[in-house]
């Protein structure tokens, strides 16, 4: 029984506030499957690169427990490229631009070997695309989850809506809540989003944290405050490998774990923004993410008894 | 031994994207006031109100045990009078008309009955007025915590870092403490804010809670995620109430304790916003706090032996 990821594999250029990269390695799925290998494996990998995908990330992502036979390695075609610039409160951003390249044709092909798929993490791509891939699974997914952005509400909202009545939990962020449900109240947004397939809403507000929802029950996990923010990109997708990664280790999907799995995402976004890409995910150990956690502890825990 | 509240009473008209209210009942001390009696008797109350301040709004304070002895009440002059509109994300807004009225004025006296104050609460007011009420107690307080707000940044700045070296908690939303530090990241804001004389800070940041930092500690508290911000008036002003409400109550000024105190200032903010000005603080009972506390603590409580 596995975890299979569902995402881009990219280069990103990003300018912050604070600095400027190279084009370096991005992608919503390889963001998911660095996180979430800090959990579980192994993951099982879907999605596509062009011939000037470095060899050597491929190697590392192998490494750690990551199965790349579904990622297609399109030799003369070109890698998705994707460049942005943060603003100063670096919870909104321009796009510079966006080469879609070899995400242009994506047709994911499902392999024999990823049908034991028990958690499927559906990373943001065109939702015809992530339908696509809940449609090859010949047994349905334990638990599905789906990330998701405004573009594909303006450009493919039909196709949108279709696959949300396949999933369990949808991961959007607040603008997109709002934009999804035409509610300004999160709490109302949360309660329509919840009859239109999902059975679990994640909202995530960034440097605010995050809420979980289900009937009518909410959670909330806040963000670690943290000196600097260096660069956000990928923090939502390293937020959802944590997330699953958490939910596919401990193959319990009550509402209770659910709330520790919102944890594990945060303190692994915490990381993620603190460096370039994804430098700091590639460093960082069992131990420091335990630390980080007891951080998430301390940062939240209170005693009502007093009261 | 007791709480003295410093702060204004005050007419407010207040508009929303929900709705448009009369002349009402306003003013930082009124808010501060009807909040923290839910938690400790008497309440001390200093402030200036004129001839038409209801005589029936000072009779309903003095029933919930507010001693209004140095309330004064200028006859022939004109409480102070502010009008605002919120814009759609509730947490902005316009000052629409401001009257000062008896408030151009106000030298605040502290009568003898006062001296035995253990909390003082120094609302949002013009600093040197603060400084006035300080400097007039005979023996200094157990616990200073002030509010102020941009207007005095802008005015008044070396008046209110005066002031800020006599306290010991302030209190500030996160667009004051970044204008106060010079600081955009909040974490940076409150290091530099620290060295100005409090030891402690906590900075509101409406619907997305709020965050308590001493030393290298920091603590944050959710906001409740409501279906309906109905009018935000008032809020900061009733989580102050709830804060040092609970902490003239409980007489611990441990950061633990403090933990606690937020906890009870949100769940006081919780309700003041849920309809116009103080009308839902009059409305609720020591079982609707505590079941709203259950909530509180059923929102961040999650259970990290998991991992």
């Amino acid at each position: 029984m596995s975890l299979v990821v569902v995402g881009s594999m990219a280069f990103d250029a990003i300018e912050t506030p604070f600095g400027k990269s190279d084009k370096i390695i991005g992608g919503a799925g390889t963001y998911i499957a660095w996180s979430a290998s800090n959990f579980t494996k192994p993951i099982k990998q879907i999605s596509v690169v062009g011939g000037d995908f470095p060899q050597e990330e491929l190697n590392a992502l192998s490494a750690r427990g990551v199965d790349l036979e579904a990622v297609q390695i399109k030799k003369d075609e070109k890698t998705f490229f994707w460049s942005g610039r943060y603003h100063m409160d670096m919870n909104t951003r321009d796009t510079l631009e966006t080469q879609l390249n070899v995400l242009e044709s994506f047709t994911p092909v499902v392999p024999d070997s990823y049908q034991d798929c028990e958690f499927l993490m559906l990373g943001n791509l065109v939702p015809a695309v992530q339908k696509s891939v809940i449609l090859q699974m010949k047994k349905r997914p334990k638990l599905i989850v789906m990330d998701t952005m405004n573009f594909w509400m303006e450009i493919a909202l039909a196709d949108l809506k279709d696959v949300l009545t396949m999933v369990d939990v949808l991961l959007v962020n607040d603008s997109e809540a709002r934009e999804l449900s035409h509610e300004f109240s999160l709490v109302k947004a949360a309660n329509k989003i919840l009859t239109m397939g999902p059975k679990y809403l994640i909202i995530k507000k960034g440097e605010h944290g995050a809420l979980l929802f289900h009937e009518n029950q909410v959670f909330f996990a806040p963000a670690l405050p943290l000196e600097d923010v260096f660069d956000p990109t990928g923090a939502g997708d390293t937020f959802a490998g944590g997330f699953i990664g958490h939910l596919a280790k401990t193959k319990d999907i009550s509402f209770e774990n659910m709330k520790t799995a919102i944890i594990m995402g945060s303190a692994m976004a915490s990381f993620c923004v603190e460096k370039f890409g994804l430098q700091r995910l590639t460093e960082i150990t069992r131990t420091d993410i335990d630390k980080r956690l007891d951080e998430f502890v301390e940062l939240v825990n209170f005693d009502i008894d007093l009261v």
